[in-house]
């Protein structure tokens, strides 16, 4: 029993493909189609042979799918839902693979009166995009986070859950409030603060980027990672989970001081008392499997 | 032509280990005595044989040595250096793999005046500690910078890069204060971000450490590997290196203002701006072979 058999992605970066492919391997019977803005991300995905059918505009995809996912950036999910909306067959359901939650929530149901709408977010990613970059196993193992309103229809709820099931992540119901929260501080402030290491080490008069570079191994390149993530997305999270995240920066600045004032005032305690908090923090993620336990990442050091 | 045939590792945790592994596998007719403060340490480093000869004490440990490399925290330079004094051979070379090196380079010369002193810092580690976490391919591919001071004796160093060229590192020559300046931007911030980030995480009411540790493969992640790195040698790092690890903070707190600011103002075009340029580094350290281009650092999504 599959919860869906047509289903429909718009956008087809390195979610939406990731999404069709996996779709493609948990449920091979699954009709999909799917759109993206970029005539060369279309015309790549028919290449690839990802999805069954191809089409130029987002309403012509989702005719007869009974589950539209938006894979668009959070900021393009209103003009997006609009754009769908004429399309919709009666049933279908609505998802998304939004990072922020409360305003897509409240974006798709200001364009889609009356229609079933269930916003979900795979806590899954790497720091390439494009459909090129997408695989299959992108979502196994990894969690699926529902925000779907308070007054949703359950049943609507369990088909996403299954859904996502299908493809191997582990499903999570919550409030959207609460996940833009959790999320601003377990991705969206690690993102800015990539990006600004980062520029901020670009920018250094005494310290060629050469030698950010070639020393980068000391701990930088680590930063770097999440720092390679499409800027376009990462905009519109920051300015659609802005108060979430201003709230969480506060608060690490503030943290931040205080290892400041340490240092300058030579207080080791305070420093080493710190530094051993977070070792266990490590443990407990690898733990849960949410990260390898192989030293530097199983990075090869031949 | 071997460039030294007797070396003493005093200090045996994660690069002292890695060190007299790596001189094993590179240069298996080299005698190799080491000492760690630590009797857990000595005894299961006897266990893994990694050396010729554990002695209790440093001193014992570089009788006859022709290179001695002290691989303990920073801040126990000094105290090391003044205790091997009195037993060093004429002609040894005194050397360490510190993450500073201005403190250092002025620690030894102090305690150890008319002796032959090349410091080194191989920048190259792990998240682990301890002498079960070395291995002998760590320092492969990787840079090792050697800061003598102005009048060292030019032998002394040729004979130290040969030292590392031979156990797989590429050697730079550089200023000691300018070397500082580099890492402080490359390997200590990043540090002492991660660490700050993790206590942040840590500590708020809202959402549940379950939660972060959950939902840390958004990118929170990332930032843990470095922060379980070891408390003692980090704090000494933090505190030898202050003036630069404090400018180049307050350039990151300055950078991260702008950003913040950004947010608050809904400038997205800033915020876009910034994003764009950081995928170029990442490129850059790939290229210059300093982490691997599989997306997710390789992680397994199985």
């Amino acid at each position: 029993m599959l919860p869906f058999s047509r289903v429909a992605i718009i956008g087809l970066g390195l979610i939406g493909s990731s999404v069709a492919r996996a779709v493609r391997a948990a449920m091979p019977t699954v009709r999909l189609t799917g759109s993206d803005a970029d005539p060369t991300v279309r015309e790549r995905v028919r290449d690839l042979d990802l999805v069954d059918d191809v089409t130029d505009g987002a309403g012509t995809a989702v005719v007869d799918a009974d589950l539209v996912i938006l894979c668009v950036p959070v900021g393009a999910m209103a003009v997006v839902a609009a754009e769908i909306a004429p399309e919709l067959s009666p049933g279908a359901i609505i998802s998304d693979v939004g990072s922020v939650k409360a305003q897509v929530l409240s974006d798709l149901g200001a364009a889609l009166p009356g229609v079933a709408i269930v916003p979900a977010h795979p806590v899954a990613g790497t720091e390439n995009s494009g459909p090129d970059a997408g695989f299959a196993t992108l979502f196994r193992n990894r969690w699926c986070i529902l925000t779907p309103a308070e007054d949703a229809d359950p049943v609507a709820v369990e088909r996403v859950r299954a859904f996502w099931t299908a493809l191997g992540s582990n499903v999570e119901v919550m409030e959207a409030k609460h996940h833009d929260i959790v999320l601003a501080v377990t991705s969206h402030l690690p993102h800015l603060i990539a990006y600004t290491i980062v520029a901020t080490a670009s920018d250094l008069e005494d310290v060629t980027s050469s030698e950010v570079i070639k020393y980068s191994a000391g701990g930088f390149r680590d930063f770097t990672r999440i720092a390679a993530s499409d800027p376009t997305m990462w905009r519109d999270v920051f300015l659609t989970n802005k108060d979430a995240v201003l709230e969480t920066l506060q608060r690490f600045s503030e943290d931040l001081s205080v290892l400041q004032r340490a240092i300058r005032w030579n207080d080791g305690d305070t420093l080493h008392a710190l530094f051993t908090r977070s070792r266990a923090v490590r443990r407990a993620i690898i733990d849960a499997g949410q990260d390898t336990a192989a030293p530097d990442f199983g990075r090869e050091h031949e």
